[in-house]
């Protein structure tokens, strides 16, 4: 599920994963900004709700968005592979300036929309320049390799991470979320360990990453992004590590970084917020 | 870490993924092979032994390859993360017309040389037309998604594979290998489950897929290539099963593929061999 190719005349559209739990009513800054990002007044935002099981997740953003100013917004219900046969879902989609995954499970997303004229259509717009994001699970499908499940901790083991095949936005990163309230340094250390060669973006409750056509990413909100940056890794022991083994892993840099603050994907550059010069 | 551009005047050089245990004696007709596309007596062929722990394996497929006609073989034995910087290697490999990884375990592979310049610059060989091969483990590596490791049997299961990052020579598809003497149709089908995108390619021991810029599979050797297209399926139950429970997947279709028969990645069609029309 490779990235669309961005035209040299076009940019990428704004990825921006949520770690979860993102205030809704009385300060909504990441979701306000989410509909600042699609157009504003002239917004017309699409919710995928397919993550979750319950069955007022898509209205209840629908609702949220529209009380935060968006000029229209729509939930696409998919919940089985057949959903994306679907004309008239797929053409409201494909006027979409902003699509945005709720939470729930992203296995759900992956397994009923991957491989589907769904995924493409958003990897094709967003290649176009439309913003695409997400919120817990729907944060962590947005990149080529997603974490599916795993356990708790703050250190590395061997098997406590599975992968898969995510959407496919770009693959300059993973992300996980939740990541201070659900003590997740581990998994993702974990995750990075098999392949060292994405950056690691674990994103807090009511928190968020925006990145940008040119690969930085800003933070927003009440929390802090963990970045995990493996590009220096001398050794992980990965290949040689047994099922539960603590794993072996030398050089890797973190970032803790709150609202304000930047990372550059390009170059592996942390930068604090101005405010703290 | 995704396929590299190819540029409209070049084509991308063969991928050829190997089941393993490949005659190296007395009919080794798949190694013969890659010797041929290489460029026979004026190949240069760079064989990275990465994933084996054998001190031999480099030197034995050196003389492999040279007594099957190679002009040049050498093999270049990357054990740490350190070993892409060594600049004397780094100029053989840029210099390969064909580049062959040997079996072992494929998360040495990735955990090696996963983000170093050595796995952009043999992305970038085969962008620009060189083939790129390898064997058991040497297979699994090549696509962005691979098999890490996971249990046998015939049926699949939730939990029973587990996914990482591959080497990123393409995206259409997953390989298996040892495939009908490891009994690993279960496990191959899981991978699938989660983001029912890709072909799954199942290799048996001394048999490999000749994969063109086109992306036509062309099968070769003594035993077959089961492919597991899902680009059909209408539900996997992946999202919801617990560990350890009996998958629920509809509409895949199987191809069991002796040497002769094609099957064509992009409209999903399979071709058995000539004399058997």
């Amino acid at each position: 599920m490779s990235p669309s190719p961005v035209h040299s005349d076009q940019q990428r559209g704004w990825i921006m994963p949520v770690g979860g739990a993102e205030d809704k009513l009385r300060a909504p800054t990441i979701l306000n900004r989410f509909v600042e990002i699609s157009g504003g007044r002239d917004a017309r935002i699409v919710v995928i709700p397919t993550a979750s099981q319950l069955d007022d997740t898509g209205a209840r953003y629908e609702s949220v968005f529209r009380e935060l100013g968006a000029g229209d917004c729509t939930a696409l219900g998919y919940a089985e592979r057949n959903d994306a046969d679907r004309d008239d879902w797929h053409e409201v989609l494909q006027g979409a300036t902003g699509v945005f995954f709720t939470g729930g499970n992203q296995l759900r997303i992956s397994a009923i929309l991957g491989g589907t004229r769904v995924a493409q259509t958003i990897r094709r717009l967003n290649a176009q320049g439309i913003p695409v994001g997400g919120t817990s699970a729907g944060a962590a499908i947005l990149p080529e390799h997603m974490i599916a499940y795993g356990s708790t901790g703050g250190t590395p083991r061997a098997g406590m991470v599975s992968l898969s095949p995510g959407l496919g936005l770009t693959n300059r990163f993973v992300i996980d979320q939740h990541f201070r309230e659900r003590d997740r340094l581990g998994r993702l250390l974990s995750a990075l360990s098999y392949n060292p060669f994405a950056v690691g973006i674990g994103i807090d409750e009511d928190t968020a990453a925006l990145i940008s056509a040119d690969n930085m990413v800003h933070v927003v909100g009440s929390g802090t992004i963990t970045v995990v940056d493996v590009s220096a890794v001398a050794h992980t022991s990965m290949a040689s590590a047994s099922e539960g083994d603590p794993l072996c892993i030398t050089n890797v840099k973190l970032h803790i970084l709150p609202q304000g603050a930047r990372f550059d994907l390009q170059n592996f550059e942390a930068f604090p917020p101005d405010n703290s010069n």
